[in-house]
């Protein structure tokens, strides 16, 4: 995130030069008693840890919970996956071809409705997953490590009993 | 959010039907664990809620950032704007150009450096981000009732320490 670099000259004059003054620290008060604000700046850090985090297996957050949703839920319909991560349908289309292009994820016919595809995971999209889960599971202790865990498990029991879909 | 219809049926027998079978719930656990997931759809909750709030001034949540940073540190630049939102370049003039138009922002040149534009608000705008202001306070109560307010705090505190710059 972008953090404002202070004037290490200290003392500060008015009309001193030019490019100390527009260094004067950006007062941001008003927004960080936003919960929006704070929340949307920690999400943003903690996917760009997830991104490098996961950078050897080219896997971005969305991509990954795509994976393991499919991983845990083996044959489940493109609408269904879409619902229950919150992803709009065009979007989802979108990241299943491009996985499936990289051949990780099957869309085959679906036993229980012809009009639907039920989606897998292939071996490759399997191995994959294990990989990246491990490569999560580091970037999770480093956050665990950064908030503290208790602040960490304390977050997750809010999202809980708040806005996640009760699965 | 999406949340999951659960089957009012109760019992369920293999090849039932189709469509109670397609509605089987879908296993999310192994993304709850993550603090990313749980925050992005947090945070977009939030957002929603936020948009709603503002819905009669028709200002969206960055555009309410940039407004409120320009009315807390009128004369500052658009670089110095972004950088402290960490909201890059070309995003930045867009919205800028939008708030412009309508006539909320205004772009003078700048007293102490001529490269770059100094950032006010119109009389306008200052009216509108005073009941920006009051409609914003509206649905962060309403977070409060929603989160509980020693939640709400620890979540302001975990930010404050972590990743929002220091102003």
């Amino acid at each position: 995130m972008a953090s404002r670099k202070q004037d290490a000259s200290g003392s500060r004059l008015p009309g001193q030069d030019a490019r100390i003054a527009r260094r004067r620290p950006i007062d941001l008060a008003a927004l960080n008693d936003h919960l929006g604000y704070s929340i949307r700046r920690l999400q943003i850090w903690i996917f760009q840890d997830f991104i490098r985090s996961l950078a050897e297996v080219d896997i971005r957050p969305a991509q990954y919970s795509v994976l393991v949703v499919i991983g845990a839920n083996a044959g489940l319909s493109q609408a269904d996956l879409a619902e229950s991560l919150g992803i709009e349908r065009a979007r989802m289309v979108h990241l299943l071809d491009r996985l499936e292009q990289r051949g990780l994820i099957e869309r085959q016919p679906s036993s229980i409705d012809r009009r639907s595809h039920a989606l897998h995971l292939t071996k490759d999209g399997q191995r994959l997953l294990k990989r990246a889960k491990a490569l999560a599971a580091s970037h999770e202790e480093r956050l665990s490590g950064m908030l503290g865990e208790t602040a960490r498990l304390n977050l997750l029991d809010l999202m809980r009993r708040t806005v996640l879909p009760s699965a």
